[in-house]
């Protein structure tokens, strides 16, 4: 199993969902965050009034973060690669912000309703 | 050491943290999420009010988010066992929504305060 | 590649980010979080007013939780000590809630708005 791990463009989170579930996968944790890649933030990116609270809120910082939605979906080995490969086909707009994916390994997961383990419990 | 992240119910949060107080987990670290599994979200899970500004929420997304809470624990890989015992025992009503266990690896850990690494830095 | 998650004190965070950025890492996301370690919660260490809020969010809790910052960072192995000494340099004060740090391994990396791949994705 795989621990996949994406930041992405909050506007981008409900194509990702619908995209998903068409792959069958149902199972994720949404977590609000404030991110920055190696553009150290961008102008333009988010509506001008949202942004001057962001730049208030890093006034002094150096450095621009801006509001990025942190997926984290767990899903079996065979399932990876079309879970990259779809996420990358919503997100990738080729401007910067467009967001990364990391894959991280799993030992195991279980359903606490159930006991069911391993990837029974991610199915 | 093990990472053990459990996504629960909010109203499970206490019991879980104080039935592994008694197992001598001290350390752990919580975040408010929206979370979903194999059911898209349920009816009846959280009060009707509350329920309504979800359902607005999620409105045109096509899949029900419902709060969760995302714990995340690491202990050793003598303890793990006990952990997720105790997460289970705590959580499984049966019902849908009881959440999941996910056990990744963790390559180090460290006590910023004492310089602490390994297995003395979670203990 | 490592993940370097960190759990510090939110008035930590900009010093950290500086100091990072110093080093070239200038990726990261941050989630406010509440922790604790093995003090179970300190008195203290947020001011007074704010600690009101907190104690009353934790009654009859049994254990104090205390706001935090989680940074996460995805770094290659080469970077990952530098990174740790830097972190731990800026965030030790020797006071109980210096906070911690995990490493965990990551097998992959990906940058959606060019399909760069491992190291290229995070540098």
């Amino acid at each position: 199993m795989k621990e996949i791990i994406t930041i992405i463009r909050p506007k981008k989170v409900n194509a990702t969902k619908e995209a998903l579930v068409q792959l069958g996968i149902t199972s994720m944790t949404a977590i609000p965050v404030l991110g920055r890649g190696k553009q150290k933030g961008i102008d333009g990116e988010v509506n001008i009034e949202y942004r001057k609270g962001i730049l208030e809120q890093n006034k002094g910082v150096g450095m621009k973060y801006i509001p990025k939605r942190y997926l984290c979906l767990v899903v079996s080995d065979e399932n990876a690669v079309a879970v990259i490969d779809t996420i990358i086909k919503i997100n990738q707009t080729g401007q910067i912000g467009d967001g990364k994916i990391f894959v991280c390994p799993v030992e195991d997961a279980l359903r606490i309703r159930t006991d069911e383990q391993g990837e029974d419990a991610i199915n």
